[in-house]
């Protein structure tokens, strides 16, 4: 067992090591070539549109203004100066949300920290007989503070039991506190959201079929007789998921033209060439661009044929469509109640945003579902506790024979004595590491497989699968020996009252473990997050290698958005170890209020100048994040109970029964009392905002029909220059970006004759959208190509 | 164990006393004295207003006709004659759909005992050595024909998994059949009933008090906001507990009062006394009649005041409302939506019908039911695993020893040899025959204080929580030895992987054992059922004492209606018997084959002939039924997978594994597809028959408002001859019925002058109605005693 010393040497290591992240990051973000990479939020948002530093050529590229060097870590106090109400504006309720969860750290574990450091402490140490047995150094430093001094019987006991009472009902009142904070926060800002789309719509899915009839025909029907005061229009759903990926491929291609173009350019000497066969290993040697010309203009012509099938054949029309309503009301109605006899047609729910859904799963059949949501629990349980088994079978097959064998070559290299030793510690782990490197995506397929329909709902269903994996293997695997089957077989065979004193009595001895891991996986990763090391190096290979214009580089510079379902978890994990250590450990709790605060700082930072949010779900995660603290509390206490059963304290453990019911009830409360505003839209609220829109409209004049006559059009059929000229109508720049647009179309070959047309058709008056006839199936307009013809089509 | 021969003697004896049983129903049913009491259904529905025999006065108690004695099991084709549609109308939906679960019993049943006989017996039977040793008897016979008679790791056992997997699949198909018939019966019911109070309401419960508003004014002014189209009007429900309270009062001394006068009649040279004290034992000895006069008038004055209170003080208007709405649709809608921001505010429901109504608990604060839930379901677990101990310590108090000290003057008595020997044979189980006598009355006085407000609903909990004791007390308890509480430590203590090996070894053994309980619970059990021995003894004791006019025998005839909370979960542990041991002991199905075939036309003959159902839930119960079945597979083939483990099978019980996982995905599909049936109206509904009604409307002028205005009144704010005169409204035999109530008043004492006139308003035009003003707080009209008047306050 680690001594205080082990874990100071190791605290030193990770502190430095989290520090120069910090200068590196402090060094590359005040490089102008790199501001795309560190602030791209800012140039999404319009407030930026060029690196700050013009000056000379050399200023473009480096800062050469030396000061900046020196204050490199003056990015934490600007983090905060935002306020929360503002950091909604700028990045959406989520990611404020999703900070809150940080300081709901800070806030239950800094009192928690100071009363177990400050009570537990001295009862732990002051109480052990090994406390006077210092000179041998029998046990670990760490096991002195810990519950594992206390005698066995004693009645020190009740301290930490009165504690764990304390803490629990602390833990209860700021979640109370949180939830209602957070639900307050979602209704109001729904309600002070302008009118938006999905504030009107219901997705309805699993329309049956009639004979004789469309499914836009028995849409209108059905809502005009079962809505008829607030039925207004739908939208049908095609099947373009062949289509999609037919754009996928093109936009592959078209990637490889600009690279070769882009060559030929700096070396106009050399015309590229490449190999048509595999992976351009063999075959017959060709011009690049040419060929890749030609292929594009073949694909083309083939999503032409396939966009043609789409509209045309009614077979593609999915039975699922998006319903709109005249007010809000009427869709809060539709979306919460039961539509037709048999509840497994016509089935309502409230739309996602047009930008958070994820259209490939609008055509999994409904009835399969069930089928889908059973397959995937059985594998996500089979992950979970076999994950060792396939692992195990490649690390068998992946040690050096089998290398020598497959490349006999390198025989000579992998012979050499240090490079020997190095693969034969590094290969047998390889495969494991792949596999958790993969393993997020691996979780978020299977979410997909699933079948839902949203984004937002893919990243949590991932993210409750992440966390399960991680309580299974990282805590609990880490606490008991053995694989997770292994567990599993013990636990079958255990009676339920021995399993919490197995994992109980090895709590306080892995105490060290975890500090290790907090400081590895907390300290210095979350300091390599604000690095941003993967996005910096792709935007720089992207900018040598595929940029030819401004917008190319905008494109690049990728952002991304919190990766819920990786950080969520992690999260989520820290409270479970803060939670259960609090009175076993608590010399564990600082290492947990760092790492809480650090990365605060950090992802504040990263929210307010880097990530740029998918989608907007108005904190739909946090009954989730709510529920998995009330499951860290009850494992606590069920553990706590282990151990002292363990302690022979069977005079106070009883006391601690009546705690999870406590805990339990709770949470039911709390689910009563607050889950309602995220999974269902108050009639009042809906009213109440209904009557202020027909009072105080702005738009007056604006129909509604118009405004929401394509707002759920399948993204892929529209051309993405219409789709960026789309935004330019919220955004405040939008004669600067129309300039640099118009500029494009100019400097790039991409020549598209309609988009400027269509994206004043938006902004334009209803009359004129009137005036066009949009019918509900507004994808028949598709047909007519000079309004939506990608630029492919007028190619000459 | 016994033998075959055993269970021959057991069955002899016990279908000797199921037949004594029909003997003594058949002689006594038809006794023209007796016809009120097996034939009440009849006298309600007005089919009859006296028995049928009429002829001299002997015939008028006594059946003289002995041809009808020769055929005393006729009542069995009669009972069969009704159709399903007819019954619906005759009994209500509940009715007809109880009797489904009998004939879905039979269906599933006679398939599975006609296959596991043919199948499993000669399987069984050929396999074991022990067949072979016949003529050393060390097996019981009945051992030879289950499971136990087949030899560890025998190939055979493939058999019996292959009967389970195609006994489940049957059970499945013919759940999903009975589901969907049910479901459909239910909505059809609903479609095709006239228009219904409560199809047009919703309960509201924790409207919120604002200072300065009466609970009324927020009402109006909440639904005028947010169902501005739809909102109708709204009754406030007024505290009236300890009004009911004194009504149930006076109605006792009402009842001492009539006995007395009818001794005085019929003895008139003497005025019966009473003493004052304690339950008449000591005091001062008084006249009756007018010691009892004087009580009434007493109590009179007190619920007078106690009413104006009710009526005036506003405090006494509970935060519950019934709310009604102009349309189906409108109710629906609120019925199914969430209403307001603080989703534990303004918590919409549908109303039960009136008559289902448990007004006691719309008094129970709203806050207080998730405390009361949790009470309750720790108290149940309690009373399921520990009831034990109580008896057990009220036994030990209630020995002999104990009955001589308390009572010396029985010492005599006691110490006769014989009577000695059969107390204390006796006494220490009374303790338990009596807890297992008022336990229905325990559940339900649990179900009561969950705080429910429909009858129905308490019945449904009630019949849950009787079905939970019977499930570990009758089914785990007669397998397994031991105590309940004993069960629970060695379940807590074992793994849980051998507690379905535990349970499902001993469950062949416990066979006959369960042949017997099916003989004597169901056979003669339903055998004594049918001669409502105690309904008689009461009808005729009533008749003797207190029956004064044909209104008052009326009154004392009690029909009842079917005891859901104890048929249903007996019923629910026959299937459970069915299907666990049809794989495992299948001589023990024809049994249960036997008890659902007589239950059913038992049932059926009571439920034409003389149950009145108290309210009409439209076969809420079903899902119940449903999940019950479920459980009842789980449980088998969790046991079969136990039992097989301990025959070494290994080779085949793997197979089993995947039984349980399809068996829950079936019950979670048809739950999906089916339950919302039984909790939402969907909307496709109320709108056809909303439109409906607006086309072929019978009573196109009536005010609807009229019509629901005082539909959901206490009860207790009617004088009874009112109630029954609006019953009468619906009858066929108005005329009949309104002769009959005349004479009533002119006979009775209770003479009261308004009824007459107030049972005319309810049938006259709306605007005879309007007239009066009636406002949606229609109890106020109370304060006006011409019009509600109760025949106390006009009495002399």
């Amino acid at each position: 067992m680690a001594t205080l010393g082990d874990i100071g040497v190791s605290a030193l290591i990770n502190i430095l090591i989290a520090f120069a992240f910090l200068l590196a990051f402090a060094l590359l973000r005040i490089q102008p070539i790199n501001d795309r990479v560190y602030f791209p939020k800012w140039y999404i948002n319009g407030g930026r549109s060029s690196p700050r530093r013009g000056g000379n050529f050399v200023a473009k590229f480096v800062n050469l203004n030396f000061h900046t060097y020196l204050t490199f870590l003056n990015w934490m106090p600007q983090a905060l100066k935002m306020s929360e109400s503002e950091l909604i504006n700028h990045a959406g309720l989520d990611s404020a949300v999703f900070l809150r969860i940080y300081t709901l750290g800070l806030k239950i574990f800094v009192p928690i920290t100071v009363v177990a450091l400050l009570i537990l402490i001295p009862v732990n140490v002051s109480s052990g007989t090994l406390f006077f047995l210092r000179k041998e150094l029998v046990v670990s430093d760490i096991d002195k503070l810990s519950i594992s001094n206390v005698r066995p019987q004693s009645i020190r006991f009740f301290v930490h039991i009165g504690l764990e009472y304390l803490f629990t009902i602390w833990i209860c009142y700021m979640l109370y506190q949180e939830y209602d904070n957070v639900a307050t926060m979602r209704l109001h800002f729904f309600a002070s959201q302008h009118r938006r789309a999905e504030q009107f719509t219901v997705v309805v899915r699993n329309v049956p079929q009639i004979p004789g009839h469309s499914i836009s025909d028995s849409l209108d029907h059905f809502f005009k007789t079962n809505h008829p005061d607030h039925y207004l229009c739908h939208q049908a759903v095609y099947d373009a998921n062949k289509f999609a990926k037919l754009v996928r491929k093109r936009n592959r291609l078209q990637n490889w033209l600009d690279y070769n173009q882009l060559k030929f350019e700096r070396h106009p000497e050399k015309r590229p060439t490449k190999k048509t066969g595999f992976f351009g290993l063999w075959g017959e040697r060709v011009d690049s661009i040419d060929f890749y010309k030609q292929q594009i203009k073949e694909f083309d012509k083939k999503m032409a044929e396939e966009r043609q099938k789409v509209v045309k054949d009614p077979k593609s029309i999915l039975p699922v469509a998006f319903v709109s309503f005249k007010s809000r009301w009427g869709a809060a109605v539709c979306a919460q109640t039961q539509q037709s006899k048999n509840p497994t047609l016509w089935i309502t729910n409230w739309a996602p945003e047009p930008r958070d859904v994820y259209w490939r799963n609008l055509a999994i059949p409904f009835v399969s579902l069930t089928i889908r949501k059973l397959i995937i629990s059985l594998s996500v349980f089979a992950l979970v506790f076999f994950y060792m088994i396939p692992i195990a079978f490649v690390q068998s097959l992946a040690n050096l024979e089998g290398l020598e064998r497959v490349a006999p070559f390198l025989r000579p290299v992998i012979e050499l004595n240090f490079i020997k030793s190095f693969l034969q510690g590094f290969l047998p782990g390889l495969a494991l590491k792949i596999f958790l490197y993969i393993l997020p995506t691996i979780l978020m397929i299977m979410s997909r497989i699933e079948g839902h329909i949203a984004l937002s709902t893919l990243e949590r269903r991932a993210s409750a699968k992440y966390y399960y994996f991680m309580l299974v293997n990282v805590f609990l695997g880490s606490i008991v020996t053995g694989t997770a089957f292994q567990q599993l077989h013990s636990f079958l065979h255990q009676s339920p009252t021995q399993i919490p004193r197995t994992i109980g009595v090895s709590i306080p001895m892995k105490a060290t473990f975890f500090i290790t891991y907090i400081m590895v996986d907390g300290w210095a990763g979350i300091a390599s997050e604000i690095l941003r090391l993967k996005p910096l190096v792709i935007f720089h290979v992207k900018n040598m290698f595929l940029v030819k214009t401004e917008r190319d580089r905008e494109r690049a510079m990728d952002p991304g958005s919190v990766d819920y379902p990786e950080t969520l978890p992690s999260l989520q994990l820290y409270f479970l170890l803060g939670i259960v250590y609090a009175v076993v450990t608590p010399i564990l709790l600082p290492f947990i209020l760092v790492f809480f605060a650090f990365a605060y700082l950090v992802y504040r930072h990263q929210i307010i100048n880097v990530y740029n949010p998918q989608y907007e779900s108005g904190a739909a995660f946090w009954p989730h994040v709510h529920s998995r603290i009330i499951e860290s509390l009850l494992i606590s206490q069920l553990l706590l109970m282990g151990l002292l059963s363990t302690k022979k304290a069977a005079n106070s453990t009883p006391l601690l029964v009546i705690l999870p019911v406590l805990t339990l009830s709770f949470h039911k409360y709390c689910k009563n009392r607050f889950e309602p505003a995220f999974r269902k839209y108050p009639l009042e609220e809906a009213m109440a905002k209904d009557i202020m829109d027909g009072t105080t409209d702005t738009e007056p004049d604006l129909n509604l029909k118009a405004f929401l006559a394509d707002a759920y059009l399948h993204p892929i059929f529209r051309s993405f220059e219409e789709e960026e000229l789309v935004e330019v109508r919220v955004d405040k720049v939008r004669v600067d970006r129309h300039q640099s647009y118009a500029d494009n179309v100019q400097t790039s070959d991409l020549s598209s004759p309609s988009p400027p047309h269509y994206s004043y058709q938006l902004t334009s008056p209803p009359q004129d959208i009137n005036h066009h006839g949009l019918p509900p199936l507004y994808a028949y307009n598709l047909s007519s190509p000079p309004h939506y013809g990608y630029h492919y089509e007028v190619e000459p």
